[in-house]
């Protein structure tokens, strides 16, 4: 087989076949094809695409290039995923909540590159927290206490690691084929059995409209349903950042005033859809009574108690859990308050997310090093009424360079008009 | 400027400035872009396109990239460049003609991948020639016999080399704005005031179809009018090879016979063409008076001694010229019958080429070592009669390994019937 043969179809908009998809993805691996055919291939599928029959032998080509897990237990292991947005903690409330309910979760994270670090970036911000779990690890503790909160195997879809930062870095990001794919490559190689996935649109995700996500869903439920998975998605919004805080340790402070009945109700509400939608699949149990459940093992902290096991039997220092106040603070500290009066009309939540990577709570380059307390806290957000001069929201970063440029872009964020606007609901819709 | 941000431009199909382009083309000569960002805008650039303002700024960058000769003569520089084909001899023709007639051409040629050698390899199968000459070599050499046949200088159109090197690699060299915007950057750092342009249509020709040449030459004759050029092109007919020669000294061999003026018809009347419009626009004289010109230096045999007074001063062997038994010979030899009767009804000419590449005639690698006697004589060509048994032509080479794989692909190229087929004129238009 000759890979120029292949780019050429896919230039001529001609579908590949699952030998092409399969040569592709096993030498880019071992590297007998060059980055500069590859990424030649990535941008004749972003333009002319590829069917659900290509995506679907991508993902599997991609899975089959590395590990696949299998934790053969009683109950069926259950994972949430989300496409990623600005201000997203749900995994810190979700995965103690689940387990609260009687389920059993492996959550995998990365760190990866964007506005904040990854989920597994964000849990290191507990001190002494320990999560490259060995696989007996794993189980151990999934056992004990139900779920545990790592990083991703190195060794799952390794081709995806490969084509991921090809993709980064030449523009073939957005591409309903390469994104379904890579998710769901490396979901299925996570071993899980049920997979609950957050498919974001809006101003802040990567999918700018209901109509983008619901297709990018529809492809991936149909990868899992080949693969014998019990899938589902929700479809929410992003148009507004989810909660307050956006950052590292910001975010796990959020995420646990919601674990402690307090909180964004927004947030609030997609995590226990979340953990709803994973419980009624897992248990096959009806989704209304699933949320009561999720509903009462929030309010009644049986979460929050989860979430402490958790960190606990991850060696991470619990006390930060009981007390906020001891996570680290950034070294500065800026307040931004309104240049007029009216309601937040719109937010551009995707340049929120540039602000946050602005004070250091981002990577550009995976080598970038993190300051896991900087980020923005929000006073208002989307429909609040407020007057000038009134506070907005505070920076925070150990780096008193970037404020004042951060300063400028959260203020070309925020719109203030004068009528109220309409706020769409935070889940659009469930698919299943 | 952002490298990633003109990929995404061009991704999503918008227009690049000149500012882009040029970025382009400076920090991917100097290395500062990767090949693997390079080959991503190249992709899109296929698929997506390019207009006119972005093909003609794309070409001035190329050409900036290295030197811009400049004779600085009293009579205007012509040159002549092909889009390439199989049996295309016509410059070994077109050059001494030129010459006879009074013209002063610098015609500079690469050696180039393919199913034959370029131009400069093609000359050098005459003994000691040389084809690498200083500038005061170029100008003695056309102040005292009107023409050379040397190689491209190395640092015209810096750009273009990595560029094209690039294309070929990754499937994109199919493009109106990359392959105009490549050939006249070559052109126009050459030095030529008036620049006549073969471009070729048909099943041996980049481009497949008429409509496809037409606007390739209509692109290429605006470029040339911006840089004040004085520009035309011939679109030929490339559904058959150019006369019955293919290979590097078997072309030389069949451009001496046209020279002593026997050869084939549509050979003589596309040379003829080339060298009468060249003069017309070099001497602003009527298309008409200069084909008359053209045909009697052929005719009385000026423009057969100017080729000898050329390679003479060069340093050739002519008395390679005077008797072309002298070429060396290919080690074997292999006839190939014809395995029905009919009327040759159709040349898969691309094939043929393959044919020529396999005997070892062409390059597929920069690398790899030409045998310049190998190649193919046909003995007919379309809409001959042919008998069962009767000879269709002779391979040569000196691997008579290939011969076998050779006769294979020769026979698939060649289709009989019992239909005389329709012949088109080799010269379908001439635009300025």
């Amino acid at each position: 087989m000759n890979f120029n043969e292949i780019i050429r179809k896919k230039r001529f908009s001609e579908k590949l076949n699952k030998d092409e998809i399969d040569f592709f993805v096993k030498h880019f691996t071992d590297g007998t094809i060059p980055d500069y055919q590859a990424s030649a291939l990535l941008m004749a599928i972003c333009i002319n695409g590829m069917d659900e029959e290509e995506t679907y032998n991508l993902t599997f080509a991609m899975l089959k290039s590395g590990e696949i897990l299998n934790f053969n237990t009683e109950k069926l292991i259950a994972d949430k995923h989300s496409t990623g947005g600005v201000g997203d903690k749900t995994t810190f409330i979700v995965t103690p909540l689940f387990a609260a309910m009687g389920g059993k979760s492996v959550k995998m994270s990365g760190r990866g590159l964007g506005h904040t670090g990854g989920t597994a970036d964000k849990i290191e911000s507990i001190p002494n927290i320990k999560i490259n779990l060995t696989k007996s690890e794993i189980l151990n503790q999934i056992n004990k206490v139900g779920a545990c909160m790592i990083t991703q195997s190195e060794n799952i879809a390794v081709a995806d690691k490969k084509i991921y930062a090809l993709r980064n870095a030449t523009e073939t990001v957005e591409s309903n084929a390469l994104i379904a794919s890579s998710i769901m490559s490396k979901k299925l190689g996570c071993g899980a059995d049920v997979i609950v996935l957050d498919v974001k649109f809006g101003s802040g995700a990567f999918m700018k409209t209901k109509e983008q996500a619901e297709k990018l869903a529809k492809i991936m439920i149909n990868i899992g349903k080949e693969a014998d998975k019990k899938v589902s998605v929700i479809l929410s919004d992003m148009n507004i950042p989810l909660g307050y805080n956006i950052g590292n340790s910001l975010e796990i402070i959020e995420a646990i005033e919601v674990l402690k009945n307090n909180g964004d109700k927004r947030l609030r509400e997609l995590s226990i859809n979340l953990a709803a939608k994973m419980y009624s699949l897992a248990f096959s149990e009806k989704f209304e009574t699933s949320l009561e459940l999720a509903n009462s093992k929030l309010s009644d902290l049986s979460a929050f108690n989860k979430f402490s096991e958790i960190i606990k039997a991850q060696g991470g220092d619990i006390t930060y859990i009981e007390d906020t106040n001891k996570f680290k603070k950034a070294k500065h500290k800026k307040e931004i308050f309104a240049l007029s009066s009216g309601y937040i009309s719109k937010i551009d939540t995707q340049n929120i997310g540039k602000v946050s990577l602005i004070l250091g709570a981002g990577r550009l380059q995976k080598t970038d090093v993190l300051d896991l307390s900087a980020g923005i806290i929000l006073n208002k957000t989307l429909g609040d009424k407020i007057q000038k001069g009134e506070l907005l929201a505070t920076l925070h970063t150990d780096n008193s360079e970037k404020i004042e440029k951060a300063k400028n872009e959260f203020l070309k964020s925020i719109h203030i008009s004068k009528n109220k606007p309409h706020i769409e609901p935070v889940i659009y819709k469930i698919l299943d």
